[in-house]
């Protein structure tokens, strides 16, 4: 392996053969050397899980012409750790997962496989961004979104991203139409209201399907669901302490255990 | 059911036969009306996972005596979700998830089933608490920490939390001697260091367990692992905005997209 030029490692949770990794793979391509380690089936709304209870396979595939390229029969996060640890024995000069079919913008990132591999990443320490293609639509066309990729992950190298950050890029519908450009935003507060669809099965016995709608209960002007509705790409810088800083001293205040332990 | 009193969800990640659920529906009872909807089995690290491509599954059992207690074959956000919209049609007052067997200090978070039931309660706008026990040893005795979440779930009611976060509570080893207390903390930097058991297969086939060592990276005395490792109950108050604000600044700066797209 040369360690000359930069080594970009591509993975998501849609899966190895899933046609947003591929436009992926074509962005990263003029940028260095490419490793694909991704999952050998979907993963979608995994989260940030790993596979702790049953050993993980790796194989060796040639789906990508000549980019070294491996399906890991774990999650997302699995992937990004077995790709570190035994595959490149060294950190990749960046991380890109996706591009996930569906969106990972605002609460979704929660759920998202797709930012759990980037966020894994980003924790080992290497460069990290997610792309979603905000479209469920099976006849998506990822390839539009190639040199977009190509011009984020461009920034990201030359710009480097602050400590302990990394990026949740999400592309907006064509509905909205032609790009109008990128916009830096921050996570919208926004939850998904469930709506369970409740069936019963040949035998009687009642089983449920998860469904739910989105609701967007932001009206900032400065969030990732904004800006995707008003047709640009957005980019929300993330972090992975979970730590409510501003409540620290709420509760120091109001619980007072100095006095009660 | 009685709307006048207080409605408290139990749930888990290690499954409803785990010991340490029991310890928490005996800590709840006292506080409140109790339900308990758990994961049929184990589901640790599964992080933020949701089951989408598959239907879920709830049957009633009867372990915890005159406690009503649903078992789900989903995630432990599944099982939150599904309780709120199939089984209490309210919002409860409180949810806590736990006490899991291992630790959910630091980056262990993003990881944790347990946090992640608890995230998706307060997604909902419920008041909710993961709690996690550091010890991995079979023969931990949960009984203990039962008066200690008690207290702390009685402080949430008592002084309620800040809007969309939630509380992360860790019980130390108890090699450091008994408890000294609470420290309201934050989430320590520290990571895994990777270390893939790699085996062959009687088919001479590699496969990988997923081993690590944990490494805090992070000095500091107001974090959850130095409460830890200090005797005290850590409390970490936890967000589910992931955006890194400082850093929308930095990238405004740098990238200068203004110019460039």
């Amino acid at each position: 392996m040369d360690n000359k030029e930069l080594l970009i490692l591509v993975t998501n949770d849609d899966g190895i053969t899933a046609p947003g990794i591929a436009a992926l793979v074509e962005a990263m391509k003029p940028l260095g050397q490419v490793l694909v380690v991704a999952p050998d089936s979907p993963q979608s709304g995994m989260g940030h899980a790993i596979t702790i209870n049953r050993p993980l396979r790796l194989r060796k595939v040639s789906i990508f012409g000549e980019i070294e390229a491996y399906e890991c029969s774990g999650t997302p996060a699995d992937c990004v750790k077995l790709a570190v640890d035994k595959v490149l024995h060294r950190k990749p000069d960046l991380c890109v997962s996706g591009i996930n079919h569906g969106s990972n913008s605002s609460i979704n990132i929660l759920y998202s496989g797709t930012m759990s591999a980037a966020v894994e990443a980003a924790i080992e320490g290497i460069p990290a961004i997610g792309f979603s293609n905000c479209t469920y639509s099976y006849e998506a066309d990822f390839s539009v979104w190639v040199s977009w990729a190509r011009l984020i992950a461009q920034q990201v190298l030359e710009h480097k991203l602050l400590p302990q950050t990394l990026l949740n890029v999400n592309f907006p519908l064509e509905k909205y139409g032609p790009v109008k450009g990128i916009k830096i935003c921050r996570q919208a507060m926004a939850k998904w209201n469930e709506d369970f669809d409740e069936r019963t099965d040949p035998r009687g016995i009642k089983y449920y399907w998860l469904t739910g709608i989105f609701e967007n209960h932001d009206s900032g002007n400065d969030t990732d669901e904004y800006a995707l509705a008003n047709g640009y790409i957005s980019v929300v810088p993330v972090k992975f302490d979970l730590t409510a800083h501003h409540s620290i001293e709420y509760l120091h205040e109001k619980w007072q255990l100095d006095r009660k332990v």
